[in-house]
């Protein structure tokens, strides 16, 4: 099957954003009186910061939740300047479209977090379409995120491929019925993503990118 | 084989803090003027620092080396009040310990970041002896380390057993030809400790706890 939309998670995929995640969460936490483990943090990243929360800190109320989420914003917008797109995430968004291929930014981000990861990356040019947050009440890894950019890119699933560097980036997208690949760039360890579906592995950007030719 | 001495990393293994050497390492490379992808820095976090800083940024001098270990101890400092033992920690050494057993902290951290670690586990009590950076010139995943470890413990490596939570941990045990025990609270995936040599592993030394009838 000919692939016509290639759905990218941001965090940690293009962007060299997930460890500063885990340490915006973890502070967050601590400062709402939950200790948790760092590594237990990073396992939790590409959820949305609701199902993040409830998996970590278990049920809170809304208030509660709100108040955890701010300060993890308040604490990751103090490392922007340490925002930086992985070695060849430009050059790949580039390939892609230059092949006539659809490439939207399917992320669970907030917005404005999302434009700070869109000015690192830098390759506006190449989206076709993005979402954010805001798009969807319940991000992934339930498949709402994935459906809405896949309408956005007028996209058939079959057609489509995601590419994303956590766990729930595959679940969402075989609950999608999307075929995915795993990027180790986010820090999680292969079998961990192979496990959750993902078709292929490459380590970032740059390698996918010496690929494409056997990925499209 | 009875095992008669067990051989502990300390970071990441019974204190939470690989993740905060993750950031303090790419801040310093960042300020010595090397990007280094933060999952790339994970994956290093286990070697002594200068093996650490010739696999993240190839051969320097050591005027650079020492610039660049230095960057990193402060930006760790920084964070030392965030130093927190993994949920077990204390009482898997005590238990340990009360069966008779030989507790040594073998670890190639600097021993002014050692009595950082040593004061946030809080039991010294079930220490029988300790290993820093200072004890040899190369440490892991050169077997160094750990045959000073058994040396200060009087101990046979066929009676010896190396817990830790990075591939230099369970590779540095396998030359010394100890057995090896993989922890995942450091972040590394468990299909990367086993392909080390790691015969068993566990989440964290709470779950180790409850599985030491089977590990002793």
């Amino acid at each position: 099957m000919t692939i016509r939309t290639v759905l990218f998670d941001v965090d940690g995929t293009l962007v060299d954003s997930t460890y500063l995640h885990v340490d915006a969460w973890q502070r967050a936490l601590v400062e709402q009186g939950v200790t948790v483990d760092a590594w237990r943090v990073h396992r939790a990243i590409g959820k949305d910061s609701a199902l993040l929360l409830e998996s970590l800190a278990g049920d809170r109320d809304t208030a509660w939740t709100e108040a955890a989420s701010e300060r993890h914003d308040a604490h990751f917008r103090q490392q922007k300047h340490r925002l930086r797109a992985f070695e060849g995430s430009r050059e790949l968004l580039r390939a892609i479209a230059a092949r006539g291929v659809r490439v939207v930014l399917a992320t669970s981000a907030p917005a404005d977090e999302l434009a700070l990861l869109r000015a690192a990356i830098d390759a506006d040019d190449a989206v076709h379409a993005v979402t954010s947050a805001d798009d969807v009440d319940a991000a992934k890894p339930d498949p709402g995120i994935l459906n809405i950019a896949l309408d956005r890119a007028d996209a058939d699933p079959a057609e489509a491929l995601v590419v994303g560097d956590s766990v729930w980036d595959m679940l969402a997208a075989a609950r999608a019925g999307i075929k995915s690949i795993g990027v180790l760039c986010g820090g999680i360890g292969p079998d961990e993503l192979r496990d959750a579906g993902a078709s292929a592995l490459y380590a970032d950007p740059a390698a996918l990118l010496t690929d494409l030719d056997r990925v499209l």
